[in-house]
């Protein structure tokens, strides 16, 4: 089956966002991740920065949250909680780029919210607690949290966030086409297993 | 960090001891599976078909299995049941195997058994319902239960002693260096990306 979409679903610090840009780059296809979020805030009004802390986290938002949308936006929400709200504006905006043509697509649900599609490669890169430790601390540097607190905390929104709006269970395996310890691989190897995985697809059309 | 050991883990029917095989083929290293559950049964003295039916099942074996032991069996069982018997032997087995040198080993939670070695790659090996149900109708014959009862039936058992002796969720990606999906991404493909992984690991020693 010709595959044209990748989604990437990845632990916090494992290297998925980076694993995704170059693969994109690799297959000359472009790469939704920062370009998305900022997407799905001129769509929302929110702010980027809002979206891009909210969009795959708790369903459960702060109702103080809506302090946070411009103005008239609670109006158009129909009810809906913050959460529920983004949620809707992300599908929609996922979908509309995966009709758009071959493309990576890093974090947000993106695996389910394109279940229906058959030319969609699903993948979950994941790595040791050590590996992902020393990985956040060398690019968003120190906190007043310990680096493996930082790591539980975030992965464990993204787990609640899934579970919330998909009923699946976040990093089981029969969700994804494959899925990758980046640390035991290495980043390198996990780029060109899922190009060459890609590139074999398309001569099985 | 040089690879010596593969273990596969798999659902029934996804063609995880066909990969296996032919990755150890490839690799020019033994493959165990069928060998290894004679060498099991040979050690616990039940009989082999015996042992390929409960070693990677249920852990509450019907009390009626004492009937299936050789005499003088269940007095050398210290009091453990015949399911913590036969995973005390198994166990064993398997770190003698991987002592031997490089292998691929099958099933039989192999992966959690070498847990603390650094040196293997565990693989799990996962499909489609319906490309499971035809392949192992073609494999192995019709039975008066649908393929998709069999299918659900041999891995919830497979599931249950896994979980069982091992504490860990069966087919949580973070247990598994790599885990593939095989009708998605083919048998031969799911070869060649393992055969390849473990000769960069050969590599970076």
């Amino acid at each position: 089956m010709e595959k044209k979409i990748i989604t990437i679903s990845r632990e916090f610090g494992s290297g998925g966002r980076t694993i995704g840009r170059r693969v994109a780059e690799e297959l000359g296809i472009p790469f939704y991740d920062k370009e998305l979020v900022d997407q799905i805030a001129l769509e929302s009004g929110f702010a980027p920065r809002f979206v891009e802390e909210n969009g795959e986290h708790s369903p459960g938002l702060s109702r103080l949250s809506y302090a946070f949308a411009p103005q008239g936006v609670p109006g158009v929400m129909n009810g809906l909680s913050t959460a529920d709200f983004l949620w809707n504006i992300q599908c929609g905006v996922i979908l509309q780029l995966a009709e758009k043509g071959p493309c990576v697509i890093v974090g947000r649900n993106a695996d389910y919210i394109l279940k229906d599609r058959t030319d969609v490669m699903d993948i979950f890169i994941h790595a040791e607690t050590e590996f992902k430790a020393h990985r956040i601390v060398s690019l968003y540097g120190e906190s007043e949290k310990s680096p493996e607190t930082r790591l539980a905390e975030k992965d464990k929104r993204r787990r609640v966030n899934y579970q919330h709006y998909t009923g699946r269970t976040w990093g089981a395996a029969q969700n994804y086409e494959m899925c990758l310890n980046s640390s035991q691989l290495g980043i390198d190897e996990c780029v060109r297993i899922i190009v060459d995985a890609y590139k074999i697809s398309q001569e099985m059309k």
